[in-house]
């Protein structure tokens, strides 16, 4: 995985300043860089660790001058920042295509657990210790890394990334309370279904649905460690932060967006771009779209925001009328 | 897994209008129902979909007279909502005889890593990429889903179900501080007695005791992602929602209800029948049992929303006063 | 592990009153003892039971003149309850010599996966169903429990214990918006460096940093099912509870304290000492160091709970005003 100065600037269309041939392995933050690492300067006040950095490559605007003499050979691009991502895809498609290879022995390795009715695209990799259960369907391209447990029956779409220890398809947490004050757990006969295009954080947990499908659309991305109760619907390209959750038989709408420690109260309908700040708890119907929500219960952003003040000063008036 | 429309009614006490050997292969929501499905009826504002309905079957109550033609098969039952988990039930058996018969193969399948000295009771099902330690000691009747971890010496009673990636009997977070800043770890000697019929969702950790035994009751239900701290005691058919936090050594009493990212400090009782809102932290104790709290610190249900609603106009009379 | 009243004497300094011969096999609570137990009695509350208990030896303070005959034999110490940790830690030397002793045949189990390029300490111990990817390097003398992953090119010191499915190196949840509402995968393509004597609870996750690398300063303690995203470093000594969750690139500093659900929003810098209460979300940055912060937006805690005291009698003022 090396790629000299010269492929780079090819890549992204831009001139090399220094030696065409100064061989890269890897991209690395400009503080921490060492021999082999191409870096790239984006935000001014860090342009002095530019002059004595051990990075072999740098990325700069074309319209960067140095201020004193650089060690490492220049790649000048029209727009610095938009070509790290691009060069960054270029690193992760090399490293996946070493990856790959590995796929055809991963399938017949002991070290998974997968059933002999579950169907797997092409091109999905799937990691040692992952578990696949009966007549469960996935998609091509997709990456199951360790740990990741798809229960019985559920279906993931087109090029999925599940991170370490996800669960899809765990029951749902559904129990009838009986007359003795004990609960009766009722079964949890439906799936999940988790459409194209979608990334879940590790440890989340994805339940079953009672019956029916509990739904992720296209391009949802979730964070870490969240809880998708059952039923739930969650709309196109909705992202979440790590640790959320989202009670049974909510439907979030679509371009959503959740912080960390929002939760959603169970059968509620959240509106298309809705946002959550973090620990807001949305506890009563929301009907317009758009709104950004604070609190608990959640109030309009403005709104919560404004009381909170109020309620800071609260505590400062009591201090000096004393 | 095949049952037809009158063996449901005789299951049920029902009777068949329609096509008795119509063929039911499982149950879906009315929304989504195809061939083979039986659905219910149990909401009016649902009545509009029975009449174009794909389902074979519908449950429906004794009263009902349907206002147009019906394409399904109907089964009259005394209550359609009571029976509708009797049936779920029956399925959800029927599921369990087939998932039964590969239990033998599973005990002696490389794929779990069961110590010698563990005892497991008749009937228990162990799924694949399931940890159960040294001297560990399982009831009957038990489900215990992939990636279960059941640590040395911990005890779990009968008819419980472990969900995927449940953690039991992790080390306590116990450490003691140093004059230097630096913290010294208090060694984790006892284990976690969990008694019968308890549910642990996907992803939940109950750490191990200090000496002595974190103990979960009977019938308790604990949603996914739910951190029990060592030394807890829960109650009863007490049940949590998902992502709930006992700090370590906290007393939870009897038939509790916690909701999503509720907390309870250390060392507290919560008295029996305690109810606490989502995003609730308990930090002092409280007397009474019974009682409904909310908010950080938690205050009384009514007096939470009352001093809720004065805050929330806080930030209005801000804003009419400028 | 059996020890004699006159071992534990000899180990810590005390004097036996009784049977120098009793056999002790392991610690308990006082109130669950049972025959081969040992108890200490550091809180008089307890005093009652040390009457009638079946513990074999109790350790108290040198001072202690019981009021009745107390049936188990006596080991007088200076100070009870700094024996204790001491006791506790012998003990746990003793259960871990047992447990190393299957070390070697551990690395040779089909039960674990560990990459052929990985670097494994001496005397680090692995459980079965431990992932180990390409690259990783893992100190001397560390636990990794029963299905901890840690992903490629990851580093982890000496003395780190890794509880239950610990995940370290997912990928970073970083996502570039584009003009359709859809997202964008960024890469992720640096590691997670774990440094000496750290200590990580069951279940949580740590994600690999964008370039570069997430950073876990020695000494660090973190609990269960917490949350710490990518680019973030953590500094020495510092302690967080269980379900806590730290946005990416933010940087937390020395010897600081988190509660519970306490959440720090991206890029954000948390001086050393800084103390954060349960539910806490920091979301602006903090000057000095030392302080105690508390809510959402987090005030300082005496401030906090100064607003909270008058937010709390708003609901009554408005009752009374009816």
């Amino acid at each position: 995985m090396e790629i000299t100065a010269q492929a780079i600037a090819d890549l992204l269309g831009g001139e090399v300043v220094g030696d065409p041939a100064a061989v890269v392995t890897g991209p690395a933050r400009i503080e921490q860089a060492r021999k082999g690492n191409i870096c790239f300067l984006a935000n001014p006040k860090y342009e002095h660790y530019i002059y004595d950095t051990q990075a072999s490559v740098l990325l700069v605007n074309r319209s960067f001058v140095p201020k004193q003499p650089v060690p490492a050979t220049l790649v000048k691009v029209d727009d610095a920042y938009a070509s790290v991502a691009l060069l960054l895809e270029h690193f992760s498609r090399l490293r996946k295509a070493q990856k790959r290879g590995n796929r055809l022995w991963a399938r017949l390795s002991p070290k998974r657990s997968i059933a002999c009715s579950a169907r797997i695209g092409k091109g999905t990799y799937i990691a040692p210790q992952v578990y696949v259960g009966p007549r469960v369907k996935i998609g091509r391209n997709c990456e199951l890394h360790p740990g990741v447990r798809i229960l019985h029956d559920c279906v993931i779409g087109d090029n999925c990334i599940l991170h370490a220890d996800v669960v899809i398809g765990d029951d749902g947490f559904g129990f009838a309370p009986q007359p003795d004050g004990s609960y009766h757990k009722i079964p949890q006969l439906g799936n999940v279904v988790v459409e194209d295009d979608v990334e879940i954080g590790a440890g989340t947990t994805v339940d079953r649905s009672t019956m029916g499908s509990t739904l992720i659309h296209k391009g949802v991305k979730i964070g870490n460690l969240c809880n998708i109760a059952h039923n739930v619907e969650i709309g196109e390209n909705t992202v979440m932060a790590g640790l959320v959750g989202i009670a049974g038989s909510a439907k979030i709408g679509k371009r959503c967006k959740l912080g960390g420690f929002a939760a959603v109260n169970g059968h509620l309908t959240v509106p298309d771009d809705t946002t959550l700040a973090g620990h807001t708890g949305l506890i009563t119907p929301l009907k317009a779209s758009g709104k950004i929500m604070m609190g608990y219960p959640a109030l309009e952003y403005g709104q919560y925001l404004r009381a909170y003040a109020h309620f800071r000063r609260g505590g400062e008036s009591d201090e000096s009328s004393r």
